[in-house]
């Protein structure tokens, strides 16, 4: 299991406290000293839509450059693809919502401009020799919309899908899917887009996000991600809360027999340390349950 | 799916405010009226071990008499056996541990011991015309021996299974357990103890519990204990934290397509009386994240 670590972005995008980009970094360091090799490190998006993350030129310009660490920025257009890929990015990660209310709130256009953005950047990214991932978010429900139909998710990866990207990741956004919906979504994003690795997006909003990612495994999917100390949240969701603790999925894996290459005890030390710059106890129950067997 | 809702024992009894007799009562007449049908309503153990279960008698004379609900009482040994019966439970519950350190700090007594007091309340549950449930604690893990030999627990339940006891209930006390444990351990149960139901029992200490719960499920287990808000722990045991919240169960059961004839709008209300009674928030997250879709 390939686990994506996402808190220097979705992780620290939702947060009150603005982090100093020095830390930034020593998260990303310490990510990578514990294993991680695949490192959402930031977006490019408007400084103004989202402050926590006006510096990421900044964040790219001080991480270590390692021949085994891919660094994925976020990117919702064009501009922030050209600001990304100028930075330095291994990888661009684009959005495309599966419900019309939460792509106008949470990238100010339609499902089908986000999908034709998506369709441009395909080309460009390959020409820029960069990996491109795509995120489905709102694919197991909208904060505004309510249900939203597997059909229309299925539909949106099949589009995407047929412009050559390598990686679809589908998104519970604000934390209400479920195992029998993980396993539905996954068998039919797999059934259209057969090329494409799969990737799933877990909050624990209501207490099922670790439960999804069993869910996941179990239906074959291979790449999760995960944020230290399960901080995170979207700003334009309300009530939306933290993404599944990369800690505690790793002890779930590491008990189940399933390996990741990432060691635990840093990681706990890691969320921790977040604690003490965030200056609030994160989610992550690790580090205050210990380890088992000690 | 049957809940057994262990609030007012289970629950409350590592909670330092200690609540009224008229509270636990309240709350075990509004589970009922959320649906549930079974209750773990108290544990007659010496009052100087655990204060918060003192009132036991005063709580089972004041809770509605319903032909349709059953009342369980947890006991240790004879002496609170012949009170719960005199209390007039319908159940009784016992506890043999899985390790023997666990076992003297939490009843006591030896193994051997317990199983053999399992034995000789087996027989006296039946003339007394009561069901007889046994728990066997630890048995994903000691927080003193670390870990526990699958082989313990599946012997054990061998050992109470031809006791004729009703139910067997798998208890992961400190919350260390992961999905592939219980599929094996329910696995090892069944096949031991086949005329005997399987329950099972899960904290949700390091974020496995939800997970532990749907492999209980995948299983064919069709008995889970939970507790209201999410509330919980052992007095017994060093940093053990909240059964799975009732609430979140529910919420999850719900969007899965499965029955558990419980109104979840009903156990979030709950929820919020209870962090009011108790003067803090409830780990469960349905009460703060809302119900889906709205």
């Amino acid at each position: 299991m390939e686990i994506i670590e996402v808190s220097p972005r979705d992780g620290l995008q939702n947060e009150a406290v603005l982090v100093s980009t020095e830390d930034k970094i020593t998260l990303i360091e310490r990510s990578i000293a514990a294993g991680l090799r695949r490192i959402e490190a930031t977006s490019f998006v408007h400084p103004k839509r989202v402050p926590q993350m006006a510096d990421a030129e900044a964040v790219m310009a001080g991480v270590p450059r390692r021949a085994d660490v891919s660094y994925i920025g976020l990117v919702l257009n064009r501009r922030g693809f050209d600001r990304a890929i100028a930075a330095g990015v291994d990888e661009v990660n684009c959005v495309v919502v599966a419900s019309e209310t939460f792509s106008q709130r949470n990238q100010g256009m339609s499902v089908a401009d986000s999908v034709r953005t998506v369709r441009d950047l395909a080309d460009d990214a390959r020409a820029a020799g960069v990996a491109l991932s795509v995120t489905i978010a709102t694919a197991f429900g909208c904060p505004f919309e309510g249900e939203v139909p597997e059909a229309t998710v299925v539909d949106l990866a099949r589009q995407v899908g047929e412009f050559g990207v390598d990686e679809i990741a589908l998104a519970d956004t604000i934390g209400v899917g479920v195992p029998t919906q993980v396993a539905r979504l996954v068998a039919g994003v797999g059934a259209v887009a057969p090329g494409v690795r799969l990737r799933c997006h877990f909050h624990n909003t209501r207490n099922t996000g670790y439960a999804n990612a069993v869910a996941a495994l179990d239906a074959g999917v291979t790449v999760l991600d995960a944020s230290t100390g399960g901080i995170g949240g979207c700003p334009f969701a309300p009530a939306a809360t933290g993404n599944i603790a990369t800690e505690d999925l790793v002890y779930l894996l590491d008990r189940s027999g399933v390996e990741s290459g990432v060691d635990l005890r840093q990681l706990i030390e890691t969320a921790d340390w977040l604690s003490g710059v965030l200056g609030s106890t994160v989610p992550g129950q690790l580090a205050r349950a210990g380890v088992f067997p000690g």
